[in-house]
């Protein structure tokens, strides 16, 4: 088989919101297809992938070096022995010539690819893209059912508490047992304010966690940790920036609620940082870099047994993201828990039209790939990737 | 004023030759023009900039992202008091909505679009770049004259020693007293071979640095180290991966010799890292971070404030790069040393057209800005770029 083509449309995703650190007014995101010669039913095989929102689209960075890397290659190059695209045969060919560091923005553009290359041969192999994973990685554990959470809670001119508690209610009752606020971590009393009124719509639920999203102001940590460590939360994510280990490391000294944080961290090499600096704990933290935004399902994998090899449990991992693809590697990989943005009327929203989510958990569709065809609102944005 | 345009031009570097690293057959790199309304003599006034080499050119960033944000910009937010570009201010806006942590790729764009912006405020103020720097600074030790070292020894197909020690001698008889060659870090034997073939041709100066890129195989290092360390070399530059600081750290345990590293780590994010837990130490050792490819001068002073903080003196810093806009920031920040091109033939080679290197020294012309009109085939790249 061989690759025919490789398209990008750049979304904007345009929302008026925003969280701790930044505003998605002008967020962009891209999806892209890549185009195979095997034909299903009569239809060509399209591996199709969108990107995690939060890092703007990557088709700039595709078209300038990663996709002529891909399409220049010799096809056989790219498949494996049974004559399969092969992603991480893929994923060497694009990154060749490249130096190390410097993990931001090509850790985009090549996670996205290698999503797509990843959706195309599960389609190839008929089976849903966490069966493909769990076959190809020997996960016994994988059961196609996986834990989720929603994450809602974003700022918004002009709403208050009122809007977040309808939020929080209707995450609860569309069958999210935990849920995920945004903070803003400039003033203790405002964030407390927002826990209670999210937490009163939890009904009953103690799964209710918190997003700083970097953005805890550092004069205010030892007033707000001891205001919000009492309403013990499921997590406090991302108190401090990213890069920032050793600040990180001193809050978690004085903190027993978990953290969870990585979600700005885009390779092995930076998440070993983490691991050796931070302080995080394996009993209880939670690690969530963003499989598609760091490079793809091989660095993730490093990541994943980087930490095994220091005694934690995959269970810890938490991939931030929201999409589909998301899920299916979490399902797949037999990770703990999935991000969800709980709004199923956004294309990134939500799951596969028709999923139920009971008691906090999902089961994966029996569609093949990643299963974008069985989530309308999503589909339609592939639209200008579609053969004529 | 005001900003007219922002034009941008990839070039391709397209050298037949490698590091230990990577090879550059296919490596480009990017020129941009910052055309102002301002006019001195009858012509617009314009600033210039050009990637470091390594990293790729970036102006598909640039043009999706960066330049949007500055075009929309109100004119008057991007200027200083006195009404002259404020490249800090134009910093703010590019980055706004970026989130935190990632940092590659990005860098390498607003750190162009810094640079030119540099470029285009010192010719308004019809000052070398140098001094324009030392003036808003308040350098008083800047003396616009810089040292410099010389770098060579890139791998070619079909060279030997013989071609290596040819290098270094026309370096040394064009003046460099300091002079820097690629190893390969796989095995020792070849290694040493190839320090003794160009310590043989430094004309009897003991400045001969090493620069591993990152390769030196974590196998050989004991052995590595027991037959090189006698050598007495300037420096060992980047012997391990840039961002295993554990590895570096415990590399440094065992070395006697300067270590110099930096050069892809591209913010004060990263640098501050590298500090804490590199091993590095403030009387002998060199940070590399490249001014360009890290957002710009006013990451990088945060960089070399936070060295400073730590107790290190600012001459421990020799940014990487090579180019005429390193050479300018190494002179109006008064920094350690400058890395050079050797080959003047190369547009990105060697200094401005007649610049005598006198006993690893250079002395800054008197041309506004940068200085690439003093330059001549560094100036016919930027020919696309220039006004019709």
């Amino acid at each position: 088989m061989k690759i025919l083509a490789v398209r990008e449309v750049t979304v904007p995703i345009g929302a008026a919101m925003g969280n701790a650190s930044i505003r998605f007014d002008a967020m962009t995101a891209s999806a892209i297809a890549v185009v195979s010669d095997r034909m299903v039913g009569g239809k060509p095989v399209i591996g199709y992938a969108f990107d995690s929102i939060g890092r703007y689209g990557s088709g700039a960075l595709l078209k300038a070096r990663f996709l002529p890397r891909l399409l220049a290659a010799p096809p056989d190059a790219l498949l494996d022995a049974k004559g399969i695209i092969d992603p991480d045969r893929c994923h060497r060919r694009v990154m060749a010539n490249e130096k190390g560091g410097g993990h931001g923005e090509r850790s985009v553009a090549v996670g996205l690819l290698d999503a797509a290359l990843w959706d195309l041969r599960a389609k190839i192999e008929e089976k849903p893209l966490w069966r493909a994973l769990a076959d190809r990685y020997s996960r016994r554990d994988a059961t196609g059912r996986i834990a989720v959470y929603g994450t809602c809670g974003h700022f918004r001119d002009g709403e208050g508490l009122a809007h977040l508690g309808d939020e929080v209610r209707r995450a609860v009752d569309a069958g999210f047992t935990r849920v995920k606020i945004k903070l803003g971590g400039t003033r203790t009393a405002e964030d407390c304010a927002r826990i209670e009124a999210a937490a009163k719509a939890m009904n009953g639920s103690k799964w209710l966690a918190v997003d700083l999203n970097g953005g805890l102001e550092p004069d205010i940590v030892g007033d707000w940790l001891r205001h919000v460590e009492p309403y013990q939360l499921a997590w406090i994510e991302e108190p401090v920036e990213p890069l920032d280990y050793s600040l990180l490391a001193s809050f978690i000294k004085h903190c027993q609620t978990p953290i969870a944080t990585g979600e700005n961290l885009f390779s092995w090499d930076d998440a070993r940082n983490l691991l050796r600096y931070g302080g995080i704990r394996g009993d209880r933290d939670i690690i969530q870099l963003d499989v598609a935004l760091s490079y793809g399902i091989s660095e993730y994998l490093r990541v994943v047994g980087g930490f095994e090899a220091a005694g934690w449990s995959r269970q810890r991992c938490w991939p931030h993201a929201g999409h589909l693809f998301a899920a299916q590697v979490v399902a797949g990989l037999a990770l703990g828990a999935h991000e969800a943005a709980v709004d199923v009327t956004l294309p990134y929203g939500g799951f596969w039209d028709g999923t139920d989510i009971v008691d906090g958990q999902v089961s994966m569709p029996s569609l093949p790939g990643v299963g974008f065809e069985g989530k309308a609102n999503f589909y339609r944005l592939l639209a200008p990737l579609l053969p004529a």
